[in-house]
């Protein structure tokens, strides 16, 4: 059983979850595990990792269209160093600030990999959910795609001070606050555009039809895309951006521009089926987390 | 740095943190990372790790006298096996039912050793915390202490159904909350009751008078026990029994009990200083998580 099936089965077996957070009364609650192997390129820094793995939380409370409130952190490595402890719980705290949430702590442990694992509150009275998106609709991003593929280049070149920067993302939770009243489906881009614009169209039961000319690329990948079919791979289907993409009827584009505090690219329609990049299928593919 | 001096250093870091859980606006949050190799013997079903994991994070909700509400896990595995997977989440569901709250959903991942994360949330508008116990208090204990003891010598012994039972402990929310009202200090014992004696001390700025005889001693340590004191270490030092460990001005002893679904025994007295079994005192040592 892959990943993708087990979460579907997760979704499945408990009505709450199933979207990027669970809903409990108005309570938006998260959780992510990561792990050094998979989730921090060599070079990243406690600091990065602290600021990322919560970020990566607060990413899924802002999806919902939900104000963060709190995050805490089970934080475990072979050794307790205190710098690195120190360096982590900066991170925690400074991603958490960047977006009025408050960081409470959470557990330590010894273990042979450094693993993290992190759990992001909110509250919201209207969670907009992956399933409502209806033809007619358009789909929006916001800020810009491919910052992380990006990263990964810089931590593959051994630039590890840029790929720091690029991993340290600002999670969209005033942008989904923002866009919440005028969105009919939204989820963050943590699985990559192609592989979100697939989930977003099996859980609203649409189709979409992107151009790639309209997406948004992060100015970072130009400085790493070999060509234009790899700048198109690192901004549609490496993921973990952790953008918005979400749907907005299309009279209400506009306002939703105007609400949101960073940039809204309309990068296509909402159609009744198939999911096509310029007329072309776009595959289910994406980072597997 | 040992794990209780990140603890402790963490707790200073953050004045949320620092107790059982942490409270946020009346909300309680509080997470926790076990591992298979420190955690979960070798016989330990999926369905007992996954109500014993959401389990100890019930416990540090119960531990602050409040309401449970709802409880996430994070599940990594070397493979993600479907009937492995069913069996923990039905473990994890079945724990929180025991205790009233609603299990909400996760997050999957793959990694080398099985590890969980879990994260249990909670409401009260009077949380009990470590500090606040006086000297003249009485100090209780709920249920029975070394339960978990005697379960790690029945899945030494091979016994692993017993051991599997054993294991599963129901977590004392309802007495958390029922004692509440009464009581001027409370955590909860899975750190044994040793350590958490010490805890409870340093945060209140008191001591401990304790009767051996007083202890109230689980049925299970008298079939694993070699002598008496095996007999001891097994109720006091081993730990992770998520029993509460609580003090009670003298006067409202028997409104507590009254209160208490669950049996509560007076153990012994609040008094300036020192930690003391029978006169003796008594080393800060148990387990660390």
């Amino acid at each position: 059983m892959d990943e993708r099936s087990a979460l579907r089965r997760l979704a499945a077996a408990l009505p709450a979850a199933g979207d990027d957070a669970a809903l409990v009364d108005g309570l938006v609650v998260t959780t992510d595990m990561l792990h050094e192997s998979t989730d921090f390129p060599a070079g990243t820094t406690r600091y990065t990792a602290g600021w990322r793995s919560v970020g990566a939380s607060l990413s899924d409370v802002a999806a919902m269209g939900a104000k963060a409130t709190a995050a805490v952190a089970a934080y475990a490595a072979p050794t307790l160093d205190e710098d690195e402890l120190d360096a982590f719980l900066d991170g925690a705290v400074d991603v958490c600030e960047a977006v009025d949430a408050e960081y409470v702590g959470g557990d330590l442990d010894t273990t042979g990999e450094f693993t993290v694992a992190t759990t992001a509150l909110g509250e919201t009275d209207a969670p907009v959910r992956r399933a409502g998106a209806n033809a007619g609709d358009v789909v929006c991003v916001t800020g810009a795609l491919g910052r992380t593929a990006a990263g990964l280049r810089a931590f593959d070149a051994g630039e590890t001070e840029r790929g720091n920067e690029l991993f340290r993302f600002t999670p969209r939770v005033a942008a989904g606050v923002a866009l919440a009243p005028h969105a009919t489906a939204m989820m963050d881009s943590s699985d990559g555009l192609a592989r979100s614009l697939h989930q977003l169209a099996e859980a609203s039961d649409v189709g979409f039809d992107v151009s790639w000319d309209a997406v948004p690329v992060h100015d970072a990948v130009d400085e790493y895309a070999e060509d234009d079919a790899d700048r198109r791979e690192m901004a549609t289907t490496v993921g973990e951006d952790f953008e918005l993409v979400c749907t907005v009827p299309a009279a209400a584009v506009d306002d939703a521009r105007a609400a949101s505090p960073v940039p809204l690219a309309v990068v296509g329609d909402v159609v009744d089926e198939g999911v096509r990049l310029d007329g072309e299928s776009l595959a289910d593919e994406g980072y597997t987390h």
